[in-house]
């Protein structure tokens, strides 16, 4: 080694050292966060938010530190691929952190904070004009937050960077509106159909057994309970890292398939988790891709095999055991995948429908953001849109534009990610079975080492390696297309729905 | 104000909003802490150790800033007495530190680790020899340890400190020797004794049984289940802050009465913790004093408390309601204090012998430190005096020296602060008593507002306020002194073995 590319690996070490500290801080963060919402008794919150704000504050520190910008410059261009890589991922952090005045990460804090109780109270009163003002100071922190990073750019594309920062904003736009486009007829046509899907569940079921059958569930997927736990969580989520990734889940008494479906799709987030580089932990190659392809992973499982015919064979069985129900694979099948086309709200709507609600917001705070759209106006073109796509309209403002907490956090540009997260699990679930073979017998049989051995090989491992885009193409061959998504939809649906 | 007073405030509040940041990555680390013994799967390990090491640098690097030595020469002796006893722990805590230079800290770390495993090889062997190097070792670190805190000095009283600053070594010492002349003879009479205490106890009792009873004795002492939980580890501990301070027990199916006894002296613990003043959270105002007055609040609720005849009184029936079983309150009384004098392991000991199992450690561990007694001695020496104090002998290495982890940790100076708590539990009881009147009646009824408030107002709420000995003397109008617990021991025993 010259002397030269010796003092360079050394700089890359200090710098690399850095970097873990600075993301073992935020994995501590995210035991506080867990804690939080699983474990700590209700009288912890006014300790736990000065615990947390100061992780958080150290974290930023740790970010927008002065050094890092020196390494950054020295390294870039003259280390290997991998840490080429490293190098992007945290200066693309850095400089993003830096972009944005102490002063606006304040009060981006504070709106946020002060937003929530009149968000609760406008939802609760079902009434938008409480939460306009508020909503309208929410988005032009946001446009003074987007100008900061960049002037130049349109506002919405720089959010929407923040959950997606590799995918381009035209490439989410084109999908979505394929999705726009395309589905409401199946809707429709699904609207018609005669067919009554069955519903195996009768009556209410205790936590306990329920509990009971999502802990099979996972134990049937291979979960594992040496890196991980299960608990309850009013709104379920999965975090950790590749040493100890948990799930959370909820238990409602009349709907036992929400809580399979719940877990399973965190059992899919988890799984990626597991599944990064252990070697890696800490630095972006032993990190998870952003929202869209996490999600990919969680809608898999939680679609393509979760609500799929043979994971049916293989589970109807074990849910009859518990429950005491005597139903055919076929009946929960048509159960799991059942389109409630008059649901207003979206998390509980099925997997057709979820894309319109996606649909809705996106294009509402795209113009926002945008400064197309007036605040004033969102309770009306939210009401119109979903009438449009979905066929029905909302009766009030709390299951209509109030229904979701995401920007009242000040989170605009999060929406997209869940749609495209579907539309990415289809064309990965697809690049598999081309590449293995069909991998019905697999489910059926109870066997997810092909599946899971594919999506580690091509998710998983490369970590934060290839940009979204590059991960896309190295996987499947192809770009991010919804061609995969929209034909497995119409595909399941014509058949479910005789149409 | 005048502007110089004004000044002085903002530096004040420049100080103790460092200080804060300081105290709340100290908790954070404790909820990871917390995390790691009672909820984390195993294969965490790896990651946790990360995450928590990250958060004792950052600590370690908020204590030793430069901009903390300014602030407090700046400071000192220009504010008010309560600003003044801030000043004061945070000036000893941040001198204590910055006396360690930076590579014998990461020494202490590394030796620790790495004797974990050859302790636990040798207690599993029973063979001192496999660890005696491993001794040496610690000893030494920790002898250079205290010379680089002050090379002038006792070198067990500096280590002595780290566990309780603010008591004396000598009037330590001289009260651990009190007991050490005191209690064999009432040890003695005791096992020459004919009475047997009885055991209402009989065969096993599941870990759901025992853990409803535990439940039902913390709901009877008031705990505060909306900022605490109680929850299992394989060796119970307290820890959190003002608005969740959390307990922990364990169950042996043959020792309920282990788990009652241990619990409740979790439970002490927390309610110092829940008993600190919630305004001055994230300061040493808002934070408990050290070892002994922690373990005083804990043997309080455990002995005076647990361990007396009036809660047997209370408590007896809910025993017999939930573990089916028949026997009065004497019986239960009775079982709860039996002297088991042919006991080798403190952690199973006695209220009485306990503090023998301590001396023994304190005389070791002392004489090490000060070099007057060589590691290869220490079997030796330890089966001598545990046969002088206890009349009987360990059989082997692992029911005699190898028993402990604390010197493994490096903790040398921490055994004597568990038997400075007892004492002054019954000091500061007998304070209680001449100012409440007999509690035996509020006890009884399960009346524990009037202990709780004496407790709360002349320890908990002053927080660190006052130094450990200004802060007995303050609650009691004496002294630390060992003549309430022997009085106690004393007479309780002579009435239970009719001596």
């Amino acid at each position: 080694m010259s002397s030269e590319a010796q003092q360079s690996e050394e700089v890359y070490e200090a710098f690399l050292e850095h970097v873990r500290k600075y993301n073992y801080v935020g994995d501590a963060s995210g035991v506080l966060s867990w804690d939080q919402q699983v474990m700590m008794p209700e009288g912890g919150t006014p300790a736990r938010s000065k615990q947390s704000s100061t992780l958080s504050t150290v974290h930023h520190e740790l970010l927008t530190d002065d050094k890092l910008s020196e390494w950054l410059d020295e390294l870039d261009g003259t280390v290997d691929d991998e840490q080429q890589a490293v190098v992007r991922e945290v200066r693309r952090s850095h400089e993003r952190a830096n972009a944005i005045p102490e002063d606006l990460v304040k009060r981006l804090s504070e709106a946020s904070s002060n937003a929530l109780p009149v968000w609760e109270e406008a939802k609760a009163k079902s009434d938008f004009s409480l939460f306009e003002e508020t909503l309208e100071e929410l988005v032009e922190l946001r446009r003074e937050y987007a100008a900061a990073i960049d002037p130049d750019r349109d506002p919405y594309e720089v959010l929407f960077e923040d959950y997606e920062p590799y995918i381009d904003i035209d490439t989410a736009e084109a999908i979505l509106t394929e999705l726009r486009e395309e589905l409401p007829a199946l809707i429709d046509a699904i609207a018609e159909s005669d067919v009554e899907p069955a519903d195996p569940f009768e009556g209410e079921y205790d936590a306990e057994t329920q509990e009971s059958l999502v802990t099979e569930a996972l134990d049937t997927l291979g979960y594992d309970w040496d890196r991980g736990r299960l608990d309850t969580a009013p709104h379920p989520f999965s975090t950790g890292t590749q040493f100890d990734a948990r799930v959370t889940t909820r238990f409602a008494p009349d709907d036992p398939m929400g809580a399979i479906g719940s877990t399973i799709h965190e059992f899919g987030h988890a799984s990626y988790t597991l599944g990064l580089s252990d070697d890696d932990y800490g630095t972006p190659l032993g990190d998870s891709r952003d929202m869209t392809v996490h999600e990919s992973q969680s809608r898999l499982w939680e679609n393509h095999v979760g609500r799929s015919k043979p994971f049916w064979r293989l589970f109807a069985s074990e849910v009859e055991e518990q429950f005491g129900i005597t139903a055919s694979p076929q009946a929960f099948y048509e159960h799991a995948n059942e389109v409630y086309d008059d649901n207003m709200i979206r998390v509980e709507a099925d997997e057709l429908t979820y894309h319109m609600h996606i649909v809705v917001r996106f294009e509402i705070e795209r113009d926002l953001i945008r400064g197309d759209l007036d605040v004033s106006e969102v309770p009306q073109v939210w009401n119109d849109k979903v009438e449009e796509y979905l066929g029905v309209r909302p009766d009030n403002d709390a299951e209509g534009c109030l229904q979701d907490i995401h920007w009242t956090h000040g989170n605009f540009g999060y929406f997209p990610t869940y749609s495209l997260g579907s539309v990415l699990a289809s064309q990965l679930f697809g690049a598999a079975e081309r590449e293995l073979g069909d991998l019905d017998d697999d489910i059926e049989s109870g066997n997810f080492d092909r599946l899971y051995g594919w999506l580690n090989e091509n998710v998983h491992e490369h970590g934060c390696r290839y940009t979204t885009t590059d991960l896309i193409e190295e996987a499947t061959g192809e770009a991010f297309t919804a061609e995969y998504f929209l034909d497995y939809a119409n595909k399941k649906y014509g058949n479910l729905y005789n149409l």
